[in-house]
């Protein structure tokens, strides 16, 4: 399996095509939805969020809400398209219009422009924005489908929001269960959080985090301990810091792993009536490069958005002078976003490796041949 | 440009075939060597290192030591096949001998045997083993070497062994004149480090640590802001996860970046006499999933070698009975090969990259045409 | 570079992304449409084609007529989708309308419903259906405007219909300035065409045909002698035998280079003062897996359109009893739009290998790295 | 699965590795060398035939010659590299000896030279050499025996040696039988054929011909209707291009079918005790991109050697003359190699095609998986 996307932040929408997705999977458009809206909820999203309220349509691939084994292409219209069409349509428009020069530090402006021989960093940013994860929630959320039919479960939280970090273990159960707001699992963290978030809306400062996303009932062998590029963790680290903002990923104990002994990294195996037994979970569900039967465990970090209210300096590329970054309307914090991308990517990458390893035109024989795995 | 590899830890040899390096490349092949000699180098390896002794061989795609532009096949012979030959010849052999059924937790074994159809974890530790890594060093020097072509140059060094870390910042020459006990910049560090080691050699356990590697002279503009996948970020990330034992990886502030605020995180930029000027490179060097022109700085967590002398406790597949893990002689410390391993894999990935951008069938066509770039 | 489409023949429409096209490519969008008519065209089409006239809409990827070097989303509405909507909406439909168990001989009907499980052939020769290629043309003719910045341009001509067969030697410029009644050359021929055409729609039978291809003012050395799937011949090959119907494709002399000697077959080279000459073109541009310079030239062979009004003998899926298969309106003879599809697969995939041999982010690298190619 | 090759002509070996067999597939090494030994023989053939007798070596993936599902490597050591290490070896070399500037029409020489920068053709024509379908046919035996483990057979003919051509139709276990001298069915036509070469020899000139492969046993539904490029006669036809001397590939009926009518082409489908019943094979058992169940039947041409014992015209590239190519001894008809060729490269692509439909691990799982399909 496959995707593509394609879109710019302000044009017509945003576009995916998932190639090689079985026939036979009755998909819950609904919940395609439903996955649109976490991805634009949170404490200290910006004002585009509210315009939106995205909803993906499927322009192929499925009939009667049925996958065919075609590709399934995918749309997330960008509801406020008809304001910027005078200045972004693919027929015709006035380029000279909403032009930004003013590059802002941590986005692609100043490196996209040079690579893509642009005066006007518009036609750089419009597509390295994070628009574009829209669609991969959307497509992530179909990938998510997918898994649910072999029983296998993704579920995450946000860990830490800026300095405020939650240190406590929960059960995948109790993370499934978790209440949106925010996306951390305590209350009082989360108040604390919400906090800092108002801190830097005063400052006109912004806040990332950590997220956590974790997979349940996945059997052992997935991934390759025979290829560097077949491993399982390699394919995940490449998903998740694919995602705009991802800094880090770590999985299980992850970098703590690199202080402590051997002794106390890894996960001793018992015998028991219903097979290996393991008490601990430290490698976060991987040896050599295959999931073993445990919960996947990874963590990703995001840095704090780089578009300030504030205003970072910078130089006006159209000028060489010195000038203050420009400050689109943005969001504050978005680390419930990221959380609900991070699930997203996840669940892709994870309908990839499935896919590879059963192979399978239909659902039907994708489950047979789960079921049948030892 | 491609790799792929093949080999067992105790069969002839690992191999590996680069197809797509470009033609008139000179290689310095005693470079290769020495950057054989100190994956198999540093405090705390086993004695495999020293018996083998690690030489790369050429056996096509070179001619009077300058690339052809065809496919370029390398071989490390392992120089105990001898001893093993009984044991692992593809053209027969007794393969009751050193089976290995005590499954080592921290390992591919158990989940490689369910995955392979294997009864004998030996089936699947000889490919899982981190042996492999040899011949992606080789590779990664050739890497190394048509990066150094275009000005682009690599170092790293150990900045963790267990919890004794290293937090200075070194320039990246003080990085490249490193001297290689350990793999640390510290003496007086790298001297609790051996006394950590020490004390786990003495226990039986085992050790893990951190590497940092930095690129320099790389031009902004590598990797892609248009697609996740072409991130130079997420290329690197699947690189370096794709190695033995790393349980994470960072680049520039990572994980720190989510605990600070938007200010103290992204890069300003400032006019300059020489063009656009960064006082910190927090970012390490990558903005939208292009490098921007800075140092690539990126951290990489290895876990404690999973093969303890003291023995984890396990089972014994063959019986199902509760056994202590089989202990093959083994390393206490690779920290200082993770970090070898780490550059290679590192230039692997970065050499792709740039023949995709520059694309060319000669090195005096990427050379110019570097030069050319922005 | 990477296409992907999507699309069902009555769903909502054809999409395409193409990944990987240079930015600065000023596009011809009325170009766009003329090629999509030119698919539709020709003598022995069936009513669908008039009803659609097909036009291509840009989703993404394109400001201004000017791609962005983002990703390029394609779609081409399905006219008729509106009529279609109740059989085949994504959103929920009536499968129980218009099926179809009548398997066509020739067609996918049979393979893909036992590969995809489906009881209804609908759900197979939706996607299986010629109609996919609208929007491949529409990319194909995008292909060929970035290889017309490179001075490379493509022409072909319907060189068969049927058993009526043109035999001459025709100039480049006299395919490029071909006339489009049924795509031949030669009017009296194409009459006799015309001819065959008729008694086949009187006898409820097809044609079919074959086209030539040439592409012009393409340097040396694209593809490589390095790896029998970098070839340009084996790449164009897989492109062709892509199309619906396509049975076999040769370059240069082709089949007929089996029956000649070696000294009939090969090329001489002559120095000149303009530099290595040829007198001859045999080898159809192509030597060792490279174009060589001299103008690519290939053929293909499209079958007769298996939907007959005629009605073949077959098996009714959801009885087992022989039946007569399904006729649904259909062309008699679509050479002229297979030629279509053919220069398009061709521009498509010679665009691909241009860009991984030059790279380039922009087209003014592309052409300027072109031109300093020896 | 995925494969791979190195090697030059007169260097160490040629190599190949392939990544993605499934682990326990027991392998006929014997029958490896004797693939190898068909590669080498027929009428025609040059004097290097004769010394090298070409055997294969694996040097990872197997184990007591059953695959473990790691990548295996192939060597076929070049025979005579002790003569041409002082030219070729990659440590050092003297490379003034045996350079070649007579360039060869019909050969990668002239624009391999100008592709990768190269005074002496000796750097191109190494690689571009047939000599590495050597390792190409090793692997493909392997691949064949993976097939038959199925159940999938693959046999062939020479079916034309220049104008001498057999235009009857045998039956697969007829081919499945042939007898080795020149690959032919019928022995008079041989004897024909032999005259021809015998004419050649004298002459100092060539030939080609064409050669058909057959596939039996394998079920329906390889290959797919979704996307252009998953055809199963696409990716065919790339990997027999992808054969050195290949002008031409043609399915089922091919370039026939372009002249008859649809009535005449299409293999009607008839109900039986036994399921669906076809009582002609025209489409060469390909309808709609995918296997339809009936024998998989290609053809492809092969041009005539273009080393010509009586030299061609060309151009000294040293000195810009007029000049007689370069006549190395070579093979005045390599038509039974080319149809050896032929056969591994349709198990090779099969291979991959059947490991991606049915994924899978180790052959067991292949087998119960092939067994369950419709």
């Amino acid at each position: 399996m496959d995707i593509v996307t394609g879109g710019e932040s302000h044009g017509k929408g945003l576009f995916a095509i998932l190639e090689g997705l079985p026939a036979g999977l009755k998909l819950d458009l609904a919940a395609i939805d439903a996955a649109l809206g976490r991805r634009q909820s949170g404490y200290g999203r910006g004002a585009r969020q509210k315009i939106e309220q995205d909803r993906a349509e499927i322009l192929s691939g499925v009939r009667d809400s049925v996958t065919l084994g075609s590709p399934l292409t995918l749309a997330v219209w960008n509801r406020d398209y008809a304001a910027w069409e005078g200045v972004m349509a693919p027929e015709g428009c006035d380029v000279s219009r909403r032009t930004l020069t003013k590059v802002r530090p941590g986005h692609a402006d100043l490196a996209g422009m040079r690579k893509y021989g642009q005066s006007d960093a518009r036609n750089v940013l419009e597509r390295a924005s994070a628009r574009e994860t829209a669609v991969r929630v959307a497509a992530g959320e179909i990938c998510r489908q997918l898994l649910a039919a072999l029983g296998v479960k993704i579920a995450g939280y946000v860990c830490a929001v800026g300095s405020i970090a939650d240190t406590r273990r929960y059960s995948f159960e109790e993370l499934a269960a978790r209440e949106e707001t925010l996306g951390m699992m305590d209350g009082a963290l989360a108040a604390e959080a919400r906090a800092q978030i108002d801190a830097c809306i005063q400052a006109g400062d912004t806040l990332g985090g950590v997220a956590e996303v974790r997979v349940k009932g996945l059997k052992s062998g997935f991934g390759s301990c025979m290829t560097p590029s077949g491993k399982l963790d390699a394919r995940l680290a490449a998903a998740v810091i694919g995602i705009q903002a991802a800094k880090g990923v770590e999985f299980g104990m992850g970098f703590a792993a690199a202080v402590h002994r051997g002794s106390e990294v890894h996960d001793e195996i018992y015998p028991s009536e219903q097979g290996y037994l393991r008490k601990t979970n430290r490698a976060g569900g991987i040896e050599g490069g295959m999931s073993n039967g445990e919960e996947i465990v990874l963590r990703a970090a995001m840095k704090p958005i780089p578009t300030l209210m504030h205003g970072l300096h910078t130089v006006d590329t159209a000028t060489g002078e010195a000038a203050v970054a420009a400050a689109e309307r943005s969001d504050v914090c978005a680390i419930l976003a990221f959380e609900s991308i991070l699930e997203a990517a996840v669940a892709t990458e994870l309908a990839r490796v499935v896919i590879e390893r059963l192979g399978g035109d239909t659902v039907a024989e994708l489950t047979e041949r789960y079921r049948r795995l030892p």
